[in-house]
């Protein structure tokens, strides 16, 4: 029996050999290229997908809260960076986590840095964030003075270890797929410099960390980085596909949303899958914004998008699909459309749990279990 | 102790004695203007503040998902409507809760009014959705033939009963608070057209069910309509206060979130609050696209919004928030802003509990639960 008929709900359902082959292949590019992968669980937040990653040899992660990095603690990670700059209204869970495990923060200025180092009871690994030219958060890279000072509080607090730069090159979602390796080699040649400055001011072994998965996909080459941590590239989704960060193929997750409407004079299906399900965030294709890419199921699989398709609008609880006209007499209401997300960990997030295609259900961390 | 010192993470927050004063006033207009008052419960999703409906009389309720029906049915709700057109996928669930409760659902085609009762073991209120001039769904008003195939399939059903029209007049977040009141009156006389209809069929006790929150806190009169259904007015939030429903006064709900770091160069903040806590929903303000109205905490209570500031961007967990300049030398790395969510909706469906201003935490729904 078909996975598709099991479901009754919007459902994250997800192509267990695509995540396993997207995970071997970035793992075996970090490794030809020398650098250490750091993924971001971000994307999957699951402790059973954590386990194919550490089945690939990976051992140290990223997370983009402590409440995440909690969660893998828990499930046996020990090297576990937050990649977030540090909320020192969090101080006691850091405490608590840096009990425990190797825990590595980020930090982009020399006040906090001391506030923070006040309070820790144990060490702490630091990132010095860098903005590289995303302008999202961290320190200037063309400003080494604000840098320096930075490094320099990290060197003087009592529990916190300098491990050296770190930046998210964020901007690669907003070029074209040309003009990525350019910018990742350009970021990566901004981090060098800091370093320099870093190195001539006296600091010591100041490692490298990048790693957006547009980036990490599309560089022919990481020289210049110690670390990767892309974390997308788990699922993909619509907005990397647009990018050309992957092929159709590659996408291994979709949101499988039962019909509730049909609305043939508009050219219209509603499905049961709205904003709590697949996220508002949006993707460009072909000049139209969407909320996913529009697909049916196939045998045991997804079909490839159905050409001018998008989802038009998106409710708390239900989604208008434009579909062209002629396919809406194929569909029957309790019918499936599988929907590649626009943004895979958005909508991963909301939906809290996987279904994978032979029907296993597989756990997330749920904000909701705090 | 002011709730503010404990808050660690980006928590929804809410003033109790607002959200009562909203329940009041709507209950009271309904019950001034003589019609049922059904509120929609997805906003708030919370057995708790439900309880604040029932203390002001409230006995029959609606929600967006049979999954909230049954947790709202758990709590002791007896009467409930679920305002999504039927998914025939989940008529395991509706034969649980229709064992159990008055079960009301909504209908938009004779073809699933069949293929439902097929499978339906006990009765079901049935209401026909129609489209007033929205065109999210429903049976277009204009259209008799349909509705009217639509009812005789209710009524040749062995389980469903015919409860009469319903609609949603979305539309009204689209225009401006001058044009509401006779786009809701507008909704209301389509609706009596479709009902002479019907009753010129032979239909009989044919009742009317409209209500969305601009169109209930800014219409006069009810007149024609026989039960109203906002949700969104127990909070309200910042398209509600951009669209004229209510005033600043009357928004209950915040989203205090820690700041993370600060960007003065660039007139920013960064804060740890981001799309999974605010969602992507968005409002224009003055011109400006913004996920939220930036306030600060003042006393027991948020401050008014800080005139010029604006939620930028946001990512999974972070948001870039716009400052006017100088404001951001009054702030530091661990203070918190509170922002006022466009979509209040979203955004507590997303945190999954609230804090009130007294540092009560308050349970909701979470879709992770089930």
């Amino acid at each position: 029996m078909s996975v598709f008929e099991n479901i009754t709900v919007p459902e994250l359902l997800i192509n267990e050999s695509i995540v396993r082959a997207n995970i071997k292949h970035m793992a075996e590019k970090a490794r030809q290229q020398g650098v250490a992968f750091r993924p971001h669980f971000k994307t999957h937040q699951s402790a059973e997908i954590g386990e194919w990653f550490r089945q690939e040899g990976v051992r140290a992660i990223t997370v983009s809260s402590l409440r995440m990095a909690s969660y893998f603690a828990a499930h046996n990670w020990q090297d576990i960076t937050v990649a977030l700059p540090v909320n020192l209204r969090e101080v006691e869970c850091i405490n608590q986590l840096a009990a425990e495990i190797t825990l590595g923060i980020l930090l982009e200025d020399a006040q906090t840095t001391r506030h923070l180092d006040e309070k820790l009871l144990y060490s702490v690994n630091a990132w010095i964030k860098v903005d590289a030219g995303y302008h999202r958060t961290g320190l200037a890279w063309d400003q080494p003075e604000a840098l320096i000072q930075c490094a320099q509080a990290i060197q003087n607090s009592r529990h916190l270890h300098l491990q050296g730069l770190l930046t998210h090159g964020g901007n690669s979602y907003h070029t074209s797929k040309d003009t990525i390796p350019t910018l990742f080699a350009e970021s990566i040649q901004r981090m060098q410099n800091v370093k320099l400055a870093l190195l001539a001011a006296g600091f010591q072994d100041i490692k490298i960390s990048v790693g957006d998965t547009p980036g990490c996909c599309l560089a022919p080459t990481f020289q210049g980085a110690d670390e990767i941590r892309p974390g997308n590239f788990v699922y993909f989704d619509a907005q990397q596909y647009q990018i050309g960060a992957c092929t159709f193929e590659q996408i291994a997750a979709v949101i499988a949303c039962p019909i509730i409407a049909l609305h043939p004079d508009r050219n219209e299906v509603v499905v049961y899958g709205g904003a709590v399900h697949l996220s508002k965030d949006t993707v460009g294709i072909e000049g139209i914004s969407t909320y996913g890419m529009v697909c049916l199921p196939e045998g045991e699989h997804w079909s490839t998008p159905i050409t001018g398709a998008y989802v038009k609008s998106l409710s708390q609880e239900h989604g208008i699909i434009i579909l062209p006209a002629g396919k809406i007499a194929q569909l029957s209401v309790g019918d499936l459309l599988c929907i590649v997300p626009a943004h895979s960990c958005l909508s991963a997030d909301l939906l809290g749990s996987a279904l994978t295609l032979d029907g296993r259900r597989i756990k997330m961390l749920s904000l909701r279990d705090a």
